[in-house]
This record gives structure tokens, sequence and C-alpha cells, in this order.
């Protein structure tokens, strides 16, 4: 099956759409939560159960993989989807990302004031050609080009892949944003030229720029519209708070066109969900939910409950008594908050299993509401 | 169901037998090995895949249960079986176990020269009435006493229980010894005592003592089969290596009534469970399956793989071609190496499937033998 991406209906209330994007590993079902699987397996859970919850799409990291196990080992497995034992579709990023965010710090972190990262402050050199970086697991020195790191993603095979662009830091003037982004540009195109040379049945979304800057972000949804891309990520910086955010959005994706699927990069709690889907937005990736539920935090349709608390050690029913996952259906609260407090490693699969499992059933609610025009 | 022993055919090669072991919650067929989930969980797996995998019968530790999440709360959820979502059968310990090594450090770091366990020494006063030590969990004394740990053992509500013993030290003078046994022996009357007056459909295993002394197994295997237990573990030192446990079990054994199931307690590797069956014992509870999946040691017919070696970096063949585990029918070596390489949960969940399913499968495999009297 070749890449495709089909509007099944757009809403009359929002510029909400319901969607299917048709990949060679299957159909992806939008608006699609993305459940992130940096190395390759989303943590605490094996790719067959991520299957049975019903993920349609899961995010691998080329940074890790490329530095464990190689590109060249997955493609000599026969590919990432033959490596993990996923037969669905998968996105991999440039790796771009984790280098320019071991180095700034994440915008996260920024914003919250915690500064770089230091200790794993691994970017050496930024030039024309690429990034270098010491690798976190054995030192050695590594150059990412548009063109390597494409190369890698070819290897790695996953069905959507994304070129290789430069994170500014939130911080940074105006001639500095403009300078990062042309960059950018000229890498994106790079690594579009090196894709189309070989397409070997992988899609590939431009990433958008411009940071908290409306004129860089229409510059960056001009420039990288013309081009040949299959879909448009929405990346960088898109301001310090949901309000922000929801503005920057609104903005740029007037600028995107509207038969092409667009993705928000990194970002997927319900409150941004809520708020984006509107906008005509289509996937979300985030570890989110994985990470909650590894903190003890399980999400339900009011405010989601923490696990830790005294108030869950007598309680014997599920999470949800309405849930169909299978933790709800087989474990109680008070089992989950021993667990938790017992320190044991099937607490964070199961709190996992639970909180994809509302993520895919709240997508599918999502679009439901969308088809009935309610959102 | 009542508890049973029900002996299906006896080797003519040797003492080895296979059985049946009726409990209120299903049949264990012996010889069986029983994995350890010490918290009401086998680590990194959930109970409904431990069920899927054939684990009959499944050791949780009372001394673990009462600080964490406590007995009276498992009762107040219907038991431990509900509790924990386990519909088959449940063995507990005493707790005296984890008291007194926790004290005087393990058999297996005395005899590594390890000394105790300096660090985690709660046990503060023996007694005529029991040991008091303190909790790990939240500082408070604890009594733990006979009748307080039946009780416990109650409110939890295993199929088998555990009458409580006093562990001694590896190094002991015999007249330490001695009064260390006759203790032992009083409390274990106690204990039956206590259980006899509620049974409450639980069966409760005596705990030969004696050490390494063989006089003493002699006098404590008279002693206990005198009362009325429902079958016999073997515990404390019994000596240190295999053949002093060869020479220590056969002698101890032939004091045991043959009618009756005899469990070895705490010992569960291969070479130990290949000398034992054939001296007549039934079952077995080692972590070490699970311990060595969790450090990325997998056990297969021949001497096993550590998964993290570079030799299994591009093997894209299952651990074992034959094997029937969820592990081996969805995972190459490969992957599990890079799992394992990149330190993701998901490896140890991986392995421990395979290493108890590897178990579950010796095992039948072993009565089969034993079946054809090859063994």
């Amino acid at each position: 099956m070749k890449f495709k991406f089909e509007i099944i209906h757009k809403s009359k209330k929002s510029n909400a759409r319901v969607g299917k994007i048709y990949t060679p590993h299957g159909i992806i079902n939008t608006p699609s939560f993305v459940a992130v699987g940096t190395n390759g397996t989303i943590k605490a859970l094996d790719n067959k159960i991520i299957s049975s919850i019903g993920i349609e799409l899961m995010f691998c990291n080329t940074y890790h993989l490329i530095l464990q196990p190689g590109s060249k080992l997955i493609q000599k497995a026969g590919g990432i989807h033959k490596f993990i034992n996923r037969s669905t579709p998968i996105i991999t990023d440039s790796g771009g990302f984790q280098v320019f965010s071991l180095a700034f710090g994440s915008v996260a972190s920024e914003l919250k004031s915690k500064g770089a990262k230091k200790t794993n402050c691994t970017l050496l050199k930024i030039t024309e050609d690429g990034a270098t970086f010491r690798s976190y697991r054995d030192g050695t020195k590594v150059l990412l080009t548009p063109e390597s790191s494409i190369q890698a993603q070819k290897d790695i095979g996953a069905d959507i892949i994304i070129p290789l662009d430069e994170l500014p830091p939130y911080h940074m003037d105006l001639k500095a944003l403009e300078r990062s982004l042309d960059r950018t540009h000229r890498w994106e195109k790079r690594s579009l030229d090196y894709h189309l040379k070989n397409r070997q049945n992988q899609a590939m979304y431009a990433v958008i720029h411009g940071g908290i800057n409306k004129n860089l972000r229409e510059k960056s949804s001009k420039y990288l519209t013309n081009l040949d891309f299959d879909g448009f990520a929405i990346g960088g910086s898109v301001g310090k708070n949901i309000l922000e955010m929801i503005e920057m959005l609104k903005f740029t994706i007037n600028h995107l066109p509207k038969d092409k699927p667009n993705h928000l990069l990194g970002i997927g709690d319900i409150a941004s969900l809520q708020e984006s889907i509107p906008l005509g937005l289509d996937t979300f990736d985030s570890s989110y939910p994985t990470k909650a539920a590894r903190h003890g935090f399980v999400l339900t349709k009011s405010k989601g409950i923490k696990l830790t608390k005294k108030e869950n050690e007598k309680s014997f029913s599920p999470i949800d008594k309405n849930c169909t996952c299978y933790t709800c259906q087989n474990y109680t609260l008070s089992y989950l908050h021993h667990l938790f407090k017992a320190k044991e490693l099937t607490a964070l699969s199961l709190a996992s299993i639970h909180n994809l499992h509302f993520m895919v059933e709240y997508m599918k609610d999502i679009r439901e509401k969308i088809l009935n025009d309610e959102i």
C-alpha cells in the first residue's frame, strides 16, 4: 500500500477532520495518538501488546537507534518492523531533536528555568554540513548530516520519515533564529533530495520551524509547502503556554495545504489535544501517557488517579469500571497501589497498558465527535 | 477441593514419583517448579501471564506481605487469590526465613564469605515467644510469633502455609544448633496447633531442620512426622555444595512418610533438580529463573544464553527454535540483545517469560521420564 491521506469528514463546527493515512504497513485513523517507542519498544511493554491495544502509529527515535543497535543492523534484520515485530505503521524522526536538545536542554526544561542538562551535553560542533556529537554510549564522534540521517532512516525503514532540522534554543535573538531557520530549510531540502533519489516506499513529513515568530512560521510554511513533502510536522517551540501554542498553531496551519496530514511533534497531553484537534491537526506523538504511567499516574475521564495515594489502598474496583483495558479487566486499584508501593516492575507495565488504551479510546471518541460535527 | 496428595507413578529406577497435589484452587502436577512472587507478583510479569505460562504453584512471602500491603488488607480484598487475581494454587512461607536471613545473612552469602548484610539487619530480639524485627518500610517494631505468622497466613489465605521456624546461621556450634532446633520444633508445634483450631481449608507443611547434622535431621524428621502436617518442606542449610546437599536430602527423605508431598525450600536450579527429583522430592521454589532472566541469562537445553553477549547481536532467530513460549514465538535474540543493551524494562519481562516457560516444560519432560521409568 502506497502512502496516501484521505479525509473522510471535515467538521462543520471547526477545522477538525477525520481521516485515514494509508501506509505500506496499514492504515492510521486520524486524529490519532502516536505512542513513543524510542528504542523500538514502548517502555515496560512489548510490541504484540501495543498492537493489541490498538496503537496505530509508533514513533521511534533515530538518534537512539543509530547508537544502539545501529541502523545497519536493523537493515540486516529486514527493517524496523521485522526487527521489533510490529506489523503496523512506524514513524522515525531525524535524530536532530535529541542532538540539539541534549546540548541546549529541552524547551520544557528551559521554560522551567532548569537550564541545559550539562552532564549530557554531547553536541560538539554545528557546521553547514551537519552536527557532530559524541555518542553517550561509547564516546565516539558521530556526524549527523541531512544525508546520513535520511540514509539511517532508509536503513531503519519506517513508513514515515523526517528531514534533519536544527532545533534552536527557545531564547534566541531574531537574527540568530533567522539564520537557524534558513539552515533548517537547506537541511530539509537536502534531506528531501536524498529521499527522492530512492523513496523506498516511505513518506516524508517536513518540519515547520520559526519558533514563536509568526513571520518566520509563515516563511517556513511557504518554503516547505512548495517542496514535495507528503505531510507537515510542526516542530520547535510553539510558545511557553497552551494559549500561545494555540495561537501559533492556528496561524501556522493556515499556511499549510488542506489535503495533507499535519503532525504535532512531541505534544500529546489531553488539554493540548482538545485545543489543537479543532485546528486541523491529525497526529500527535507524546511519551506523556507512558511516562505518567511509570510515575503511577493513570488517565481517566475526570482528572486522573495517582495510584500511590492512600485513598486507593482499599479500593477493590478497577481504575475505571467502564474501561475495557487488560489492566482494568484484571486488576484493582488496591492491587495497583500495592504494586507501586512494593516497587514492582509489574506496576509500570499495567499502568502503561491502561494509559495507552485510554489514549486509543479517547481518540476513537474524538473521531466519533468530529463525524457528528460536535468538535 | 480438599488438600490431597496422590501418587500416580513411582519410578522403577529411583525414588522419583509423579503425583498430583489437590488444593482448593486446583491441581499441582508433581514434580513441579514453584515460581516465587514475593509481593504477590512475579517480578516484571502479571498474574494472567503467569497462569498462561502454566505455573501451577506460586510462592508468596508473608514477611513482605505483612509489611506491604498488610495481611488484613489482603483479607479485606477477599484473600490473596482475589487480591492478585490468580485462580490457581498459592503457597506462603512463615516470614521467619526473611527475618532471620536479613539478620544473619543468607546461607549463600555466608558460604561466599560475604558475611551478613549489615545494612538490612532488622532483627531486634529472639525470645521463646517469637522474633521482634524492625520494619524496613516504616521503622515500626514487629513481633512475629508462631501464632501471628499463622494468623497472617490465614488472612492471606494461600492454599499451603508454613509454620514459623528459626533459621540458624550456617556456622553454629552443635549445642546452639540443638537449642535452635528444639525451639523451632516448639514453634512449629504452636503454629500447627493454632492452624488446627481453624484449618480454613488450608494445608500446612512442616519445615524439617537440623542443618548439616544428620542426627539432628533425623530428630527433626521424627518429631515433625509424628504431628498432623500435610506435607514436609526441607529447610535450613543442606550443605555447602551439591554433593553435600544430595547426601543430606537422601538421608532426610528416608525419615519422611512416603505418601506425603516433599518440598525443597529455595532451591530450583537445574543441577539441583536433576539430583533431587530421583530422591523423591516433589516441589521446588526458586527465584533463580526469574532473577537470571532479569540479568539477561536465559535457560536452554544446553548451557543457557547470556543475551548481552556480542554473539547474539546479529542472531535473527529466537532463543530456541523449538520453544513455544511467547518470547520465542515473537522476538529474536538480536532484538532481546538490543533491549538489554538499551536497558529497556521490556527485556526483563520477555526473558522472564522464556525462563518460566522453560521451567514448566522442563518439569513436564521430567514427569514424562518418570512415567517411563527413565529417571
